[in-house]
């Protein structure tokens, strides 16, 4: 509907729900330790998905280097997530990865 | 699958891009003077829409009080877009309309 | 310089940048099973307040329930982080309290 | 007292407030037709450096490649303010030029 950039908005934001959801959980968690750079990441995976989502919607100029940067964040989050067997990890790990698909699309 | 508060969620993203669409659209009508109310409050509700599902997603304690400025802040937005004929005027209008319509029940 | 608010926003970014150090600090440290609530509540204290900052500069006319809201999530935080004897932990309670302070004064 | 990213964290915020204030005072403008682009870029540079804050006081690994956005972002937006002659264009202009300088100085 809204924008050429669509499926990456909502790919944007809903790894923005999951390293979200999975932060709240992974401090939940009994073996807390051991997601101290799982709950990092997903703090900051969520925060710049979110931006670049914004970014995508207002169709800045800006959208390529911010997306080229979601990739990165996007794997680094999905390869620690990955590394837990929590299901919010994994999920957390399956929607990162998608993420980072749709903004290596974007600026392919 | 992550969270019983997954539709209001969802509305409030819906929103937030809606929101944003249409303040960046807004920003390239002809009869931009008409639009200033449509801009500013686009602005607002976007950002608001987005603090709501994250506070959603996180189980914040204080979900209530921040769903409760979201419906007002939606119902503001949705009465000010409804007001101008383009698309993404009538577009943002509905999915303000959608996610007070969802906070309202948050906070029911 | 730009805003009657002025005061207010500049306690609200300087809680914000507390709340986030607080947090990064937690999660370093060994106690970390005791710091759960606390960077619970850095996460949620630092958005909401970059959010009120937000709207208090755009002279929003939704400024008076966020800083209501701000209130409670900074005294929660600061109740909190006064329980921990860090130093990340003691200054973001004492920049939790300015920032209360700060919004109880906007909504008086 | 927080990062030894603190000056660049404070200019962020600084180009922000300053950002959002411009916005703002943009769309009360009479001539507001030719402000379309000022208000286009600070909205996306005050959300833009309100991230590039926040990772920095996480302590990131992500902040280069974000500051070199930043660096992309207030440059265009100081070009673009720089060429209105209303006070909170020129108080803009400044800020953005200033948290370039502080971004700039991060990636050297």
């Amino acid at each position: 509907m809204h924008s050429e950039h669509q499926d990456c908005i909502d790919a944007c934001y809903q790894c923005a729900i999951a390293c979200e959801h999975c932060a709240a959980s992974c401090l939940n968690e009994d073996d807390l330790a051991m997601m101290r750079n799982c709950i990092k990441l997903d703090v900051q995976c969520s925060a710049l998905c979110r931006l670049a989502a914004q970014f995508m919607t207002l169709e800045s100029d800006h959208i390529m280097p911010l997306c080229r940067i979601c990739v990165d964040v996007c794997r680094a989050c999905a390869e620690e997530c990955g590394r837990h067997q929590h299901a919010h990890c994994q999920q957390c790990a399956q929607a990162c990865r998608a993420c980072a698909q749709a903004c290596l699309q974007m600026v392919a």
